[in-house]
């Protein structure tokens, strides 16, 4: 991989994977009959460098020549095309605002520190200076989170961090890698794998995310049921601030105090920057066994998982898809090769799911996933079994869990293709407690559906459950549908909804996306909570340079 | 259960349950052999107020007054036996301190609030006058975390919080429970036990100790490896503060800045007091098997329980004794009657042990808990056959296990007795990472042991490992010695020596006991740590009321 690896600007990956709709013969009449999409020409849209006025760098010459004097000399840059490709993280919002030439702040040059000496440095020079420093990992933030702005300053710094990607140790008796926080999903899974560990982070953005982007919003990845999300793999942690390098203490637990570490994880650069962390490592698994299960209904499917968490059993993934969810699938059953479900129900024949409570395309598709030795999948699923077996389901095989495993991280590269087609494709998580889950699903959905409904736009909405918790889990939503005449301002009053809607119906604002932007005025808390906050960002960054108008700012 | 439970004086327990050496046939000769203890009288030393000159409290009138109006006419004494019995934890220091009548601080009242809005309003009254707050739960601290010490301020109440003691609510749906902080822990478990429950905390003190001390102090149970620690358990908080009461967000997992509840978790009321929480509660399992396995030696033993540990086995338990633990195990046999190794080893015959490479009395004992179904309890069973199959062991039986789980609490009424025979029994506890585990624990001893050489008076240094994680564990120290002329300057030169041994080898200052007085000065962090938990202090508690002279104060 080239570092700094930079994804496409306007449109998720690097260029080199591509949905293509117009290739899809499957999907294309779902997407005519569902959201009104009439032709499916095969017209990528490309981003266009000579529309897109960058204003200069308001930078003085002595400030850079002091930056110059830290950094190396190919570790800074203030080109305007590399200064594009950090001024956005790749939310439906930041796609739109590129494509619609509405990026209205850029950094004014990019660092890339290779070590944390460096690093400290350039932090304490923007102190000094009265410069702000936005940290940047691999920048697919779909909240705002590397926007470059200014606060209240008149220069701001874009802090890319990829040349700290170095794995700095294994220790194999205690399980722990010392990583820098720099280092993206697939290096540092390629460094790790070849020592016959894992880390087991993989979240949709494993392929463009860095390792401190994960500690700075509060990761999970699809495993979270089984490794826990970014919090419970970190041992210790060492960030950078203005006032210093704060080190948290390496120690399997204690009872000193706070857990220092959770008062940093999440703090999405405003606080500090993460230079590298000690993490468990896992023995990567002998096996993998995915396979999916049919419920006749989502609330029956939710139930049954809900039994599977609380009796503990050590599952590698659940991921429950609602009825409109499961539908989506059997129609993007070629398209995405997200699961060839569609297929099973034909080999079937519905008269046998009937027979089991199952009547398609109304049901519930949940994706189970195993991993360990043969004997341990095997007990694992004897187990689920014994406790789904309380509940009507159908088993329909492991083909849709390796088509999944294969295309596990695929799924963002389709919003590229629906915003050439005019199409709104945003997602979002909540969690709450199981007692209000189905409370809060009702109310969002009800809430987004009347939206789309008075713009006289057509809607579908898919929603999944894919981190569970003894106590709850979390709702992640996906809004597919018509753009408005106006598609910034329509996203602006969605997302109003959407935020109000999980807030009013007992939900957090963020799963595991975070604050960023975009939920800046919905975070948890009351006036006390929010003074707590900004009293700690007060000590560890008195000149307030860091990430401003972010997660408390 | 009485409420407020208050203990013996100077001793463990209510004064009911006694360990009383004198009638324990086969422990006396092991003392006498390797303690020097020479006469064993049955003459438990009991408390005389008579003899101790409790000054009158310092509380004005009008002060008094003013509680009195917000408290129930029960809810507030200054009786000097009720001063006397909140005026120290229950370590060997406070028991020493008692006996040698050298208590010197007194709560000059002691308030027992019967809920949340009177516990605030007393804060606050308290913060307006200048008192300091001290708060109680069952008073079980080891390391000085309830000693009534007044810091600035000319007087010092007491909040003994056991009439907030309710069971709030059980959401049965997402297995939590909403329960009042000043809960004991019998009282606890019995309620959840009826509704088919358990929390799954059973530290030591479990008898007498609240969810209160348990939050405050990060406390973590011997189903540790199970449940995990308290901070485990927690999914919500409220907290009472000088500033008003915070409440950390009722979700099972966020992604919006920090775990508010890990800030507050481990504070020592230095910050707030807890009012109530929601926890994790389980179902109850439905069988326990504890059974006892010997190994050739604790190094070899520490190595299978890691492997034990890596591999994920859902254990309830694992508790390994070192070399020195189970020799002296063997004797203690009938007289505490942890296990009766002894017998067994008696019974299947030191030649057929040394076949399998274990000489005893050379050996290390590891305590194996299993709980669950008959399925999952026979599952796990196997897995570890398989796992321990690869060192050399031997399965002892479930007979050691059976009567560890009937005196699971009843190791400290044991230091009761060793105190009448002038006997040194104290015990403190680290955790650090596996790679430094056998350099900690050679460290420790070797500087502990060198102590009591110098002075020319006998040591047995126990240690057991009972706290097991991915990375590390916990090592937990038990010293019983001969006691020195001077017992409170010995305790001061051990404990000082104890303490700079764990810190200088890497371990943490407290696994699960916490700071208190004890570790002020050994907390981990350096200055810029300290800094900022003293400014969240600060923000908290700006008149400096709470605990003061205890963990960052």
């Amino acid at each position: 991989m080239t570092v700094p690896m930079l994804m496409k600007i306007g449109a998720w990956g690097d260029g080199l994977t591509r949905f293509n709709i117009s290739q899809r013969p499957k999907l294309i009449p779902y997407l005519r009959e569902h959201l009104g999409v009439e032709s499916f020409p095969d017209h990528p849209w490309t981003w266009e460098p000579k529309n897109v006025g960058i204003p200069p760098s308001s930078l003085s010459e002595s400030f850079v020549r002091e930056m110059r004097s830290i950094l190396g000399a190919e570790d800074l840059s203030q080109d305007p095309i590399v200064r594009f490709r950090h001024a956005t993280g790749k939310s439906y919002k930041d796609l739109l605002r590129v494509r619609l030439n509405k990026v209205e702040s850029f950094p004014d040059a990019v660092v890339f520190p290779r070590d944390e000496e460096v690093l400290a440095r350039l932090l304490s020079l923007c102190s000094r200076e009265g410069v702000a420093v936005v940290p940047f990992g691999g920048g697919t933030s779909v909240v705002g989170g590397v926007d470059p702005l200014k606060g209240r300053f008149s220069s701001v710094l874009t802090l890319n961090m990829q040349r700290m990607n170095r794995v700095l140790q294994i220790d194999e008796a205690s399980q722990t890698a010392t990583i820098e926080a720099g280092i993206l999903g697939p290096d540092m899974e390629r460094q790790l794998n070849d020592r016959g560990y894992t880390l087991g982070h993989f979240p949709q953005s494993f392929e463009f995310s860095s390792l401190g982007g994960w500690l700075a919003t509060r990761s999970s990845g699809q495993n979270s049921i089984c490794y826990g999300g970014i919090e419970k793999m970190v041992v210790a942690l060492r960030m950078v601030t203005e006032r210093g390098i704060y080190q948290t203490p390496l120690v399997p637990r204690h009872a000193c105090g706070p857990d220092l570490k959770e008062l940093f994880l999440g703090t999405e650069g405003t606080f500090g920057i993460f230079s590298s962390a000690v993490l468990h490592v896992h023995r990567v698994p002998e096996r993998k066994e995915y396979f999916l299960v049919a419920f006749p209904s989502f609330r029956m499917a939710a139930e049954a998982v809900r039994q599977v968490v609380q009796n503990k059993v050590p599952v590698a993934m659940l991921r429950l898809s609602d009825e409109d969810e499961t539908h989506a699938m059997f129609h993007f059953v070629e398209a995405t090769k997200i699961n060839p479900v569609k297929q099973m129900v034909e080999t079937l024949g519905k008269s046998y799911l009937k027979l089991r409570g199952i009547f398609p395309p109304k049901m519930a598709a949940l994706m189970v996933g195993l991993e360990g030795s043969r004997e341990q999948i095997s007990e694992r699923r004897a187990w689920l079994k014994q406790i789904l077996g309380e509940h009507r389901y159908m088993n329909l095989g492991s083909a849709p869990g390796r088509k999944w495993l294969k295309d596990r991280f695929f799924l963002p590269y389709f919003r590229d293709d629906c915003l050439d087609y005019g199409l709104f494709l945003d997602t979002f998580e909540t969690a709450t407690e199981w007692s209000n889950l189905f409370h809060l699903y009702e109310t969002v959905r009800g809430n987004i559906a009347e939206v789309f409904r008075r713009d006289g736009l057509k809607l579908k909405l898919y929603t999944h459950v894919s981190h569970l918790y003894q106590d709850g889990a979390a709702l992640y939503f996906t809004i597919l549908g018509q753009q408005g005449k106006d598609p910034l301002a329509q996203w602006h009053r969605v997302k109003e909804i959407a935020n109000t809607s999980v807030l009013g119906s007992g939900g957090v604002i963020s799963h595991h996306h975070g604050i960023g932007v975009d939920h800046k005025n919905h975070q948890y808390g009351d006036a006390l909570v929010k003074r707590l906050f900004r009293q700690v960002k007060h000590d560890l960054d008195p000149e307030g340079i860091l990430n401003p108008e972010k997660w408390n700012n």
